[in-house]
């Protein structure tokens, strides 16, 4: 028999629905010890929330994030809400010691996320931050060929999460679903939002950046806010791009921006090893691209698409889901990862990243913005 | 309040697990007056019926079809098992006035499906068939430009479905997993499996077909059967192919196989039309490839690839899900079909293909088959 | 030293001018025996052939075809005239023994290609047509790995010509630069124009077509004829298709259209063996798909494009060019033709396809017209 | 009747093939007033000059280029030679107020440049750097639609030149085809023969780059040298890569390496504006990546593949060549070069870029590498 376990999700935006759907799903497709069983949600204005419980099944609702935490109900506290609440929610839940679930970027910076790591390590409970991509069939893959040296030494990475949504110079800031372009709500722009997801993926398939130079840029200078209902300056980067230099000793770019006209969500990596590279696109995700120097004696050689759905356990997570050729789809990382988490749980090997993992992130993150005020390389410190 | 729908599924496999997911997530999107419950599943096995009732949630289980149909707590009957039994099924159920949602193909072959027509229009019931292809946004856009007359008069269709998984000599025949080779249970083999989905698709975008010769061929002749234990001759159509007239005089070519090294299940159409030209593959099932002569100014005309995944109504479905870029997969296109006959159900107009309308598929099967044995051109009645 | 050969060519239009480029350009790239010489250009009009011959180089010209076939000094007839006045030259020339290079298809049809090949062979000279596809480096690469055996037994071959200029429906048939859309001129439609190039290369790649089921169709009924300046009734095929067997039990569809919106010369071919598939595409030609089943370990099996680029012996003719990574294009068909023609001739060993090669395709192109009319298969004889 | 221009070719490797066959083709489908006449070619070893001249119809031969500078019937001076000659023969070749067709990078660095700048405009004869991607027709196409504002304002470009061809260890350096691997044959590594063709193109698309940050690597620290047997350090950039920003206000990220595995020549843009964005890449080069914003009335908004292969004006030289569909390759982009060249001469609208524009080049390259010494974002001059 499963164990239930009991999650009250704060925020009910684009993550709280990814979240919950994982939830509800995991267990029709995964065979698993643990249950995550739907007990609160919180939200600040009542109608809201009730309205959402209603159409995910929640139990029951909270408007205090705070009562949500206390409550002896709950195991795990699942933060989706605005980047700026991320730190103390998580404080105060590591303090009644529940298991916390935390949207990323885990922090608005190095020194608030390293509270959060201290705080949770502290409370000796299981945590991870939503790095989803991870998760992604395709990625898993790349991960696994990586680790079985697939690709010897590693000369090149290069990453880019390109957006067009806000080159509408009258689009305002603020407010709910816009708050990513709010600096006081999100800290950043694209670095936090976008690159952020680069960056845990680089950390994880090519090891720790050494060294970075970085540039941002705010194209729209001011838009009117939503909640002050004033024009007011822009604070977030619209932009930032940045080369950096891996442990490893290979060389990278990366670039994010929302000012990318074509591309919707075109978050990307690719990594040239001596024997083979490896490519990946979010906007095909069920695909990885492979070139592999040894296959086809010389006159075969060339980039594959590999279909990463056959449902053998070779491709990662596919064997719980259909036949071969049958694609899934963006929220199924999230599925895999609570997945995951919940195996962790019972195997007692926690799945990663945990708070301590995604505070990487946020490192390589102050590097960038400290790079982008005087233009200069930055040791990007190991932790 | 949504109001509840009681489920009773028949059949617990491929199709059991697509069916019981969509209509577990149907309603956390969609906003619905109705709401899928899953009431009972039945299977031959108890041990299985339970298990799969546990996976799913299903409150009860039958091991007997006949009970099920018969209990007054059913709404709607799901038949997801072998082709060879839907018209056994379906009448009975339709004696007494379930609904019925059948899975594709309809019935064995046309008088078959005649039969099971006539039996539910005499009840009376709701009822639809499973080729939830038309519901892959990118399809349903490319219907509805058709539809807008984007296209002009059209020249050319072209389809086809191709697989590779029984290219084995030694995989055998019959049984779970494998009843699709096995012509007692399937009825035929690609043409039924794979080109019944083709033509669903094709009569849906470009209407009817009017004469059309075909082809078929079995490459693997004998294979061993896992009911009976001995090599038996293959039955159906490893590969299946042919060339029609549709009414509107556009010529077709349409080819089906599992015996295509390399695809997994390459599903795909192209539609040429005087101003433009649409195509799709299963393979990327959230893109839509689209040509229009009017557009570019001559100098700038090209096939553009549009990715389906703008979450506003004018890409169908997608304002349920997530944000653009991001894709769903090919489970979604069971849920989109769930809610299109949940609306449908509410506003009494009903979702498509219904029996009769499915029923069009199987009389150009029929042809098919027909044309298969002499090598002539055979008119398709139009029914 | 290289030897000279003087050409004599016969029409200075489209395919005029691919020669005289490949004559041109042979030498530069390729260590030959033989040079070709530029001796003479025949055309009705002395003003165009005195202008072809200024562009090009040629040494002198004629506006009688027939007293060129005469000329001592010319070594080679080059038959790039509408496809009606090839058998005639064809015979005079082979009477005079003059080495024939003729444009494809061979011949009006069969019979007539019977007599050309019967003559040619009497005269015991060099002759060769000009199906250049061949000579495209992915084609011959292509057909490299088959005689290697990389695809064992092969299931299904399937080819498309598809191109979109003719659908102006005010478009006039006949004369210069359309005597492709004149039955009188040019004998049939796409199945001759376009068709026959995918029949030599099927031929080639694939072995002989055993039988077919052909059929065809005239959207365009009627078009001004730029001869007589009367609106005609259009004789050509605009569309023509058929589904066969092969000789080695493959089994196949072949297309060509000039209503396809959106392609302009979309030629492709894609055969599946029981280990090994390959696809090829016109709009790409120097890419070729590669999917072996034997590569990857299961888990990284996929398609492959393999950019023929390289400049060594592996990747066919590309030695003579570039570096790797740099295409080629079109015309490189015929230069590389030429090539082989004249290494033939002094090897002895003759490059195909010769007349009686090419004459193979005319057989299949009668059957295909015999099934168009009747709607039956037809068997091919083996010539 | 066309004019002759007597060609002196100093050089005979890969360029020297690439620009003797655009003399050999241009008048063959370009109606010009000059017609190159292939006068002379210019090796330090008789016995190659004498084979290349055989191979490709040179009149003659010389050994000193001092010799073939001062010939009074030479009207041009192409020079092919290794990049740290470039400056003392065009200097002498402008003494003898020779035309002058000079390979790229113009120069070692940048004051050298100014040196051959100043050199040319005294004498005041034409010249012509040869940056031949400005014309391959897609990229012609991207210059022609960014001109007539097809973009709006500029937000993001992007550029990579990628290759794998030096990931041996045990690749020497120095002499026949290896001088690009020797600094002091090159000068530089990627930066100067493969960024540089990426920052030709970037200038000439998106105009001048303010400032930069660069970054080189050099993988390999040493190679046996192939003039002096010794195993010598490796001198030239493997990489380099760089941010900046342009004038205009956009970002750039630009990249070149020779470690990419499985890139043999990936040289790619895309430059992102408000309305539209384009990309392109050298592997498809006859293709043109379009999105643009205006078009498909929000539904259909998409990539568009444009194969710029049109017969008609509106694509870029291709009214010159064959028919659509039918692609051309990389050595057209030197036939139009020359062509362009040859326009110019007559029209006295010199083609692009001359020695002045490719200088510009080079004072970006020399930022580069100052910026690669210390880190920090350097300032280009306008020149």
């Amino acid at each position: 028999m499963t164990k239930p376990l009991n999650i009250g999700m704060i925020g009910y935006g684009f993550m709280g629905r990814a979240h919950s759907n994982a939830y509800c799903k995991v267990n029709h497709f995964f065979d698993l010890k643990y249950r995550p069983v739907l007990k609160a949600v919180c939200a600040r204005n009542a109608e809201n929330a009730k309205a959402f419980a209603d159409q995910w099944g929640y139990e029951s609702i909270e408007t205090d994030w705070r009562k949500l935490v206390e409550r002896k109900d709950i195991d795990v506290i699942d933060i989706c809400t605005p980047n700026n609440t991320h730190a103390e929610i998580a404080l105060a839940a590591a303090a009644y010691k529940k298991m916390i679930l935390c949207e990323k970027p885990l922090a608005m910076n190095g020194p608030e996320g390293l509270k959060m790591v201290q705080a949770i390590e502290k409370a000796g409970v299981a945590n991870m931050v939503w790095y989803n991509y991870r998760r992604v069939p395709a990625v898993t893959l790349a991960k696994n060929l990586i680790d079985e040296g697939k690709l010897g030494r590693v000369f090149h990475y290069r990453a880019k999460f390109l957006q067009d949504w806000t080159i509408k110079a009258d689009l305002p800031q603020g407010g709910q679903g816009l708050w990513r372009i709010d600096v006081a709500a999100a800290g950043s722009g694209v670095s936090g939002d976008l690159l952020a997801h680069c960056i845990d993926t680089a950390l994880w398939l090519n090891g720790p950046i050494e060294s970075l130079s970085a540039t941002t840029e705010t194209f729209v200078k001011e838009r009117k806010h939503n909640l002050t209902g004033k024009v007011e300056k822009v604070g977030i980067d619209d932009a930032c791009m940045f080369m950096c230099r891996f442990a490893n000793g290979s060389l990278a770019t990366f670039e994010s921006t929302r000012y990318a006209r074509g591309h919707k969500a075109l978050n990307t990596f690719e990594i040239n090893g001596e024997n083979a590279s490896l490519s990946w696109d979010l906007h095909d995700l069920h695909r990885l691209g492979v070139y592999d120097y040894k296959e086809g004696e010389g006159k075969l050689r060339g980039w594959k698409s590999v279909h990463v759905t056959d449902n053998s356990p070779e491709h990662p997570y596919m064997d719980k889901w259909w036949v071969p050729g049958l694609q899934i789809g963006y929220e199924h990382s999230f599925v895999h990862q609570v997945a995951d988490f919940l195996t962790g749980l019972a195997s007692g090997k926690p799945a990663m990243p945990d708070f301590r993992d995604a505070y990487r992130t946020q490192v390589v993150l102050d590097a960038i913005m400290e790079s982008a005020k005087d233009g200069t390389w930055k040791k990007v410190a190991a932790v």
